[in-house]
């Protein structure tokens, strides 16, 4: 088991979240203090347990008598909250531990975010909280707030503003200042919250054992978080499943997307989090919503507030304004939401209720007799949801300074009667229909487009959970398991990639021969050309003409990677002849390129599809190794697609062929793949196992290998599999 | 002069917008109906004019005087406002013109948007308006406000939500209802408006005519506008122009984007209102900045009010939070701007004022001691303004509920002493601190990302607008004349093309054939390989031997324009023998592909870089028509980049220089063609003269040509020009 697995099994968070009694350790009287604020907020949220205040130097502190000791304290604490300088805070836990407190949130800051001595005191830190069982929040941390408990542990000026907005999002940030002014706008924005954890150092418990907790309890819907480095790849996956798994989005802001973007948190947070595109593939893969900014944040949480999620894009949309209904499908279109067509029954029912110059099909334009004609958007809407074709149903009005209540309640009454999603975007909404809204959990956005995305974002969500739970399903019924790329080709494969590792790794190689790499992936199952290692010109020749003209010939030598910029390529190789005059050439040329190069002789190959591009659709499948996530899978179309447009897709490991299809799907490859303008469809089945080949391969060496380049592959035509035509092994 | 043109200089705005009078005709004594809205809203606002309610049914209305028709005011009347049923509106348009009224504005509906009659209806409204000299807003509109004067000529329901918010933003509509919730919203977001106006069908007055009106108004620093369609390709382009030159932004969000927004489009507003990537050109070319969703109008409106707008994107970004700080340059990258390196005196600077953990590289982190030390945010933003790399500054905040009125007095105070852009990005600000702010112009948003995205928008703006101001200059220095594509090869070679032109209708062709289109290219100054037309085996090797081997033979045929399809064309003729050969080969194949084509004979032709692809790079040019703006310029990569990844450019004509390089850089094409991977850097001069051709020939002929399409231009090395290798022109 993983540390972070041993934590969140290790500690209770209960009483950290939960808390029956609070101690605040080096409590000030001076409300405006670091150690006086928490006091402060937890009288005037009214807190219903008990505040110990500690300090020698007070007897009482805000009608609180004050200990001077937490040894002092007769009853129990299940929270202590610490804010003193850093470096007399190891001594505190130590004593925490003795008094069983069971939980502590540590504000104090000048630990490993300063150096090498903070980092040294953070250790101390955390080996007194593993050791006395102490969960262990922060250090350098704003605290935590449980909205339902009226626990606020925090200093965070959010608490200034007077009351909490209760409701069923939590929120994980990994930043207090930022967190604490997020946390204030989402209430601003009408998103209620229940628990709210700022995670600084993340010492001991971490962003997920936080999320972990979160989605674990009945009373939270939804998780979001600002996140500026995963920390801990594998537990962060793992959290990331539980929520899934749950039905609960996790909804994250993730920064550090941008070149600048990522220098600044790398000099931010003093580490290298690992690149944001990795991320969005973990995302992906895990079913976690990606938030772009603190906007989009509040828009996710508030669509995963709706009582159902709509499972297919198909949305029907209608307001009160043609335009905004053009507008609405514009944004449709952006993020994959599908305007459907309504049935003939639906379009000529509407026809019976609607006026002559409102639009019947879908955008529905029911035009302001909307608001003239009471019942009107009920009876519409009513029309709308019974429609088969159609799994939500966005609504858009404005303004509606007297009618709006009554809409809003129409909105809310119809809404329960149906299992479909209805969102409603409303421009400048009167405040009274606003809450209808909200208290009837009608998602609801100031701007037609926001309501759009949102939806669109959980339509993606909703898709990826069903595919992730139908895969669990096929695993249980033992149907699954073989395709997903667990470890493992066979035993005697395995010894004989270690040997070539070992033999390369003897000779001070740091990355293998193209002979050494093909032969790995044939023992993969991936196919390469049929080849010969020639040690001179007869040789060549023979070899030549025992694979059939064409062939292609190759400098082979460890010491020459570049073999094109040494002249040791030469293709289309038509006689015996040719193929022994290669020989002597391509020597020539590598003793000119690098005299000092060892020359292991000419491999001489079967040519794929004469210059390559005819008989095969070119790819380039391959890994790398993430910082926080560990082999990265890599697809995407060759030449100039993958450097010019950047078009590739990514997935960690291991993954199922369903993935790997979806990985194929993501490019611009799958539409040449699958016959463009009349070519033949291209065998795409056999691309899929490449791609779990190299996944298993990256998983059976993920401590020796640090990168596979197949480049290319050439996808042949259907029922003729692939060939691996280059390839290229670093070792780590 | 266009009528559009003749709009705007026979009518009188001033009436319509700053009227002395305003007569309500047909005023109703009930205030809930649209007859009395407008008398009730004129009075609540208090407008200072006079009014006339015209009614034969009433002696007085809200105390003011009614009269029993127009004729029967004593005085002169500006402005005056029909909602009475569209049969009675003709009527009351020549009642006016007799009376004298300068402007009216006409809310009913029923015309043009209900089809045949409507339209008849709306004709004779126009001519009444014309020929009688009145200023006629609408019909099917919501009215005009004009906030200084409250004159609240209008129904709109945003009016009743009290007080309006003035400022220097006008504000055109193309929805009534959209419209006026876009007004209410705008407010809430802090937009102040100095006009707004609803255009219903633009029987007389069109959008163009109020964007310009509004654009000479000193009291309207920026044009925001809601748009469906153009209408008027031509008057919208000129009031474009005149929104630049005056350097008042022109903000447009203009919907109907997607597929299914377009047709919802089409069918809400009755007409095909052209391509949508056309407006993005044309947007492009004059200047206009196009808002995405309805927030989005919001933030550009608020980001023209910044008091200097920035000429580069060079952006330093400080505030209290890392994280947001990091936020912010992942948003920058995406709109372009540039988070600048600060030199080495300002870091030093910010070091000497900042605690030791805060960051003074760009992104700066001035951390929480922004809120303790006071004056600490004033004297770093000092510092960075300062830094001769940098041209705007954006702060960010969160919350401050105590000291945020002290911050925002600082940055007030701070940004009046530079010429450099300040923006604000402020999550949760109090009340006090967003007044402060926007009453000394200041541009605050509540989101970070929102910030950056209007700054990078307002910076292209300045861009796009100093090219303007360049080239207008050039042009009065008589030296930019001649890269504007004006009309105009020379007069005999416009003879030969009519000549062409008029053969190939005769024929009772819509294509011409290949010869004749390269025929046209070559009068255009456009290379095209040298080729003969060989009537017989014997001439075809004859005319391959004098180009020079290999040649391409083609079909000459122009009953037969899918060449390929019908085996009519080959490539790398080798020899005399093969060029007889091949003759024979293509005219058996297109007799049995086309038995009633009537053939030529075949195209012999050099063969340009042996397959095509070795000594060019393969780009497209051509144009083609759109139903709102005319000919359309458009460029992009050759083969699949176009096809599979939409990648192409395009502009309206007339172009330039400049504009047509523009064309090339935007796509993927430039970086291959400025020599991609070692390869040699191509005659990018050649290519921009090709456009430039391509643009004259659309003007010279705009009556009889439909399409060109050069397909492939092979663009080669630097000096060596561009060979068109085959055309394809399309009648109308």
């Amino acid at each position: 088991m993983t540390e972070a697995g041993m934590t969140r099994k290790k500690f209770d968070l209960d009483a950290m979240f939960k808390p029956q009694s609070i101690a605040v350790i080096g409590a000030s009287s001076n409300f405006t203090k670091l150690s006086g604020r928490p006091l402060r907020f937890l009288k005037e949220f009214g807190y219903a347990g008990k505040i110990y205040p500690i300090n020698p130097n007070y007897r009482e502190i805000a009608g609180l008598k004050c200990y001077p000791s937490l040894a002092a304290v007769p009853g129990e604490i299940d929270l202590g909250i610490v804010g003193m300088a850093a470096a007399a805070v190891p001594a505190i836990i130590l004593e925490c531990a003795a008094k069983g407190v069971k939980a502590v949130t540590v504000f104090s800051a000048g630990f490993a975010e300063l150096g090498t001595e903070g980092q040294r005191m953070q250790e101390e830190l955390r080996q007194a909280a593993w050791e006395g069982g102490v969960a262990l929040g922060g250090p350098n941390c704003a605290g935590l707030v449980s909205v339902h408990e009226n626990a606020t542990a925090t200093f965070a000026s959010a608490m200034d503003r007077g009351a909490l907005l209760e409701g069923p999002v939590s929120f994980v940030a990994q930043s207090g200042a930022l967190g604490t002014y997020i946390f204030a706008a989402a209430q601003d924005a009408g998103v209620g919250f229940n628990y709210w954890v700022s995670t600084g150092n993340e010492a001991v418990l971490g962003f997920a054992d936080y999320v972990s907790y979160f989605v674990k309890q009945e009373s939270t819907k939804a998780v979001i978080a600002y996140m500026e480095d995963a920390r801990n790849g594998e537990a962060f996956k793992a959290c990331a499943i539980e929520a899934l798994e749950a039905g609960k989005p996790l909804i994250i802001l993730k920064v550090g997307a941008s070149e600048a973007g990522t220098k600044a948190a790398a000099s931010h947070t003093g580490a290298l989090a690992g690149s944001d595109r990795v991320y969005d593939a973990v995302f992906e893969q895990c079913g976690v919503i990606r938030a772009h900014d603190v906007e989009d944040l509040f828009d996710l949480a508030t669509i995963s507030m709706a009582r159902h999620y709509p499972g297919s894009p198909a949305v029907a949309i209608m307001g009160i304004s043609g335009g905004a209904g053009i507008l609405m499908c514009d944004r449709s279109e952006e993020v994959q939401l599908r305007v459907a067509a309504l049935t003939t029954e639906t379009v000529e029912a509407l026809r019976e209720v609607l006026p002559p110059f409102a639009s019947a099909v879908n955008p529905v334009d029911v035009t302001a007799e909307l608001v003239a004609v009471p019942g009107l958007l009920k009876r519409s809407m009513e029309i709308v949801l019974a429609d088969p074709g159609i799994e939500s149903l966005v609504i858009f009005l404005g303004l509606q300074l007297h009618t709006g209540a009554d809409l809003a309640r129409d909105i809310a009454l119809t809404a329960a009667t149906t299992e479909k999603t209805v969102v409603v975007n409303w421009i400048a909404p009167p405040a009274q229909a606003l809450s209808i809204l909200r208290e009837n959990k009608i998602p609801v956005f100031p701007d037609p487009a926001r309501g759009i995305r949102a939806l669109g974002a959980l339509v993606k969500y909703s898709q990826r959970r069903q595919r992730y739970l139908n895969r669990r399903q096929e695993m249980r019924n033992g149907k699954g398991a073989s395709t997903l790329s667990q470890p493992g080709t066979n035993q005697p494969s395995i010894e004989t990639v270690n040997h070539i590792i070992q033999e390369a790794r003897q000779q001070g190689r740091t990355a293998l021969t193209e002979s050494e790499a093909k032969e790995i992936l044939g023992l993969y199952g991936i196919a390469t050309p049929k080849r010969h290692l020639a040690r001179n010109g007869g040789e060549a020749a023979l070899a030549a003409q025992e694979l059939g003209f064409p062939v292609v010939v190759k400098i082979a030598s460890a010491d020459i990677t570049h073999k094109t910029e040494a002249g040791g390529v030469r293709l289309g190789i038509q006689s015996s002849q040719e193929a022994a005059q290669a020989y002597d050439d391509l020597i020539n040329n590598a003793m000119a390129y690098n005299p000092k190069a060892k020359l292991d002789g000419v491999l001489v190959e079967e040519m794929i599809g004469g210059d390559g591009t005819h008989d095969g659709v070119q790819v380039v499948v391959g890994f790398k190794q993430d910082a926080r996530f560990g082999p990265v899978i890599t697809f995407g179309m060759g030449g100039v697609f993958v450097e010019l447009i950047r078009d590739f897709s990514l997935r960690v490991v291991p993954l199922d062929e369903p993935e790997a299809l979806a990985m194929i799907k993501e490019t611009k490859a799958y539409p040449l793949l699958t016959g463009y303008r009349g070519d033949a469809p291209r065998d795409i089945a056999a691309l899929c196992q490449v791609i779990l080949s190299a996944s298993r391969l990256a998983q059976d060496f993920k401590e020796d290998l640090a990168e596979l380049d197949m480049n290319p592959v050439l996808v042949l035509p259907e029922g003729k599999g692939i060939k691996a035509v280059d390839a290229l092994i670093v070792l780590k």
